[in-house]
């Protein structure tokens, strides 16, 4: 159960996009693992991909086909990451993307191939061709909450948000799914997501649209600070919609929309850090007043990923000597100790470096106690600040990763 | 129990080195918990500290009366690390320092404070003064055992080792102790550890020798990647031993004793990382033909804090792609992915950047099952090697830490 529970998904259709779903039995639980989204012709597609050097083939693949033609299929398998398997790997994503090519008439490369699972074990290729027919036969525009299961692994619910905007009268919308709960941190995770709107926008305005979404979201999580080989974030555009064309940042149109899509790739995010393995608490940390940028967000995430943290968080306790350590060893130029205040929620317990005089630990277990906490730090020390989402550290966590692959 | 089981400790005593202990009511059980060390007049001095911007008073008073006079006593007490307390800290650590110089008849420089254990509290001031008496009556060269254990916070053994050499028909020896479990990593941890030696050895070269020893095992060690507010280790020669004064390395000798010193700070830095909380296995992370020493050492601690690695050793998993994966987001300038291999002590699991075709699972089953286990990566860039201990991460580890302090 992901913090703050789950309510079913509630997801628009996007004109122009149709997905089909099958169960081919690469996951070893019998279910949805193939996911296969159709474009409309006109659509424009941005991605960003994962950082790690051990990059899966089918990210080597995808970016290959996205640098040469338009796309016109996604291909998505869970149950099997084909990772770290070399040329054999690039190989068997080539074949899937052939055998689809051939089924629905059009070239290889216009077929982008995404894989998450465990990584190093061959792709069952022929189980996964099995599932192509299937999946080009359910293709509707109505599938989106399908694909937010298909796309799972060790996620206990299905991520996906909608949002409308009203541009002149036509409703434009923007439907986004993701996955993911473990290796979550800054340059994204084992994570996918797929978000599409059916307003027309050029590819570079596409492009830029979603890289300033997902530097404010995907990329500002982190669950257990490990970065996976597979991660994926792709921005499609049908242009279905009937309004004019985006094409230039000074349109007025562009921050609504833009809005639009930051909500989604904000809520898609948290929505991964509430499913964080064994999350039983999200934990925005905040850090304000920072020399530089660098500082805010190296603060931030040195809390956020300090194991004694994340434990006393899971614990309820208020042991703010635990966010003071991690501040300490924050790889920064400088630190005003003696300026350092802290707060949970609206408690202050640090003030100018040291335990506030006011702070009672009843206040402190009070505001430890709730699902949701937010830290604020604050560094007095510039004006920069940055903002991580992250979630505790629980026995959990340790049991779903001790037994995965199992 | 640490990995690897206990032995009873056989310390030897150091000639010039009066150890005494008390239970003072600082630590929540009836244990020892107040611990001194008496310095023979002509005893060197040399220390380091956390790097942490927070530390403790303890260390802030410590560093300052060290660089003013050569101490003659280290008071060591565990329960509580004296630290986020800002100047009511330093006024507390400066009590007990006056009372315990006042109680021998020194001045308060001569004596070094240290803390270990929560963060935040007030000192007890009292009950560390009223231990005072008892630590004093009971100094004798006997009790390193007995300080090892009155050092300890959530140890669950004590640590401390011996080394004797024979320099030309002179005994001379090398003992010393250390505590800390939880916290651990580059730089020093919630880690204290005190090693002497009856040789007589120059202040400078005292501090060169404690540099060189620590660099490569208190420094080289992470149980969870957060770093203390009080960390130190000290040396200190008495030279009681009836051999010449060593002052230069040069002298043939340097080398054989700097060999005894850093046997001693590496068994006790292994001791720490086997008594990891919650710790079941110890991981050897030896990373060669790395470009740079930067490149080694920063390989090895991102696959040494990889959460998702080291829950995959708890279960014996021999999940390579978690490696691999680690590997892939080390900040490092260039890696040939294409040149990475990866073994399990004797068992190649990668080769060229992929699964090694001989490789199976029931090799890699077998290596895991081991309770100490050697990981080798080789990146075949250059000639720099780097080697960092770990241990894994167990349910235990989460239990300790949400459930310490209360």
């Amino acid at each position: 159960m992901p913090v703050g529970g789950t309510s079913p998904l509630e997801l628009k259709a996007i004109s122009g996009v149709r997905i089909g779903t099958a169960s081919a039995g690469i996951s070893q639980t019998h279910r949805d693992d193939l996911t296969l989204f159709e474009l409309a012709e006109q659509t424009r597609v941005a991605a960003v991909f994962t950082n790690n050097k051990f990059c899966a083939a089918p990210v080597t693949l995808a970016k290959k086909h996205l640098s040469l033609t338009t796309p016109r299929y996604l291909l998505i398998n869970s149950g099997n990451a084909n990772a770290g398997l070399g040329d054999a790997g690039i190989q068997a994503a080539q074949l899937c993307c052939n055998e689809l090519a051939k089924a629905v008439g059009f070239k290889e490369t216009q077929v982008l191939p995404f894989s998450t699972g465990v990584i190093g074990e061959p792709l069952p290729v022929e189980k996964l061709v099995g599932g192509l027919q299937t999946a080009v036969d359910t293709l509707s525009e109505k599938n989106w909450s399908k694909a937010a299961q298909a796309i799972m692994t060790t996620d206990t619910c299905e991520k996906g948000c909608s949002r409308s905007i009203n541009l002149e009268g036509v409703e434009v919308t923007v439907t986004g799914i993701a996955k993911g709960s473990g290796m979550i941190k800054p340059d994204m995770a084992t994570m996918l997501s797929y978000i599409a709107t059916d307003m027309p926008i050029s590819k570079a305005l596409l492009e830029q649209m979603l890289k300033e979404a997902v530097d404010l979201s995907f990329n500002r999580i982190t669950v257990d600070g490990d970065t996976s080989t597979n991660d994926a974030v792709v921005l499609m555009a049908t242009a279905m919609a009937d309004v004019a064309p985006l094409d230039a940042t000074a349109d007025p149109r562009y921050s609504l929309i833009l809005s639009a899509i930051q909500e989604v790739c904000y809520f898609l995010a948290e929505a991964i850090v509430r499913d964080g393995e064994g999350a039983t608490k999200l934990i925005k940390i905040q850090v304000e007043q920072a020399q530089s940028q660098h500082d805010a967000k190296e603060v931030a995430y040195t809390v956020a990923h300090s194991p004694l943290v994340k434990t006393a968080f899971f614990a309820s306790d208020p042991n703010w000597g635990r966010i003071l350590a991690a501040i300490g060893r924050a790889d920064i130029e400088r630190l005003d100790v003696e300026n350092v205040s802290i707060y949970l929620a609206d408690t202050c317990i640090v003030k100018n470096g040291q335990r506030y005089a006011g702070y009672t630990e009843e206040q402190g277990q009070q505001a430890m106690n709730q699902e949701e906490i937010l830290v604020r730090i604050c560094l007095a020390q510039g004006d920069y600040s940055a903002t991580v989402l992250t979630c505790d550290l629980s026995y959990d966590y340790v049991k779903i990763n001790a037994e995965y692959r199992s």
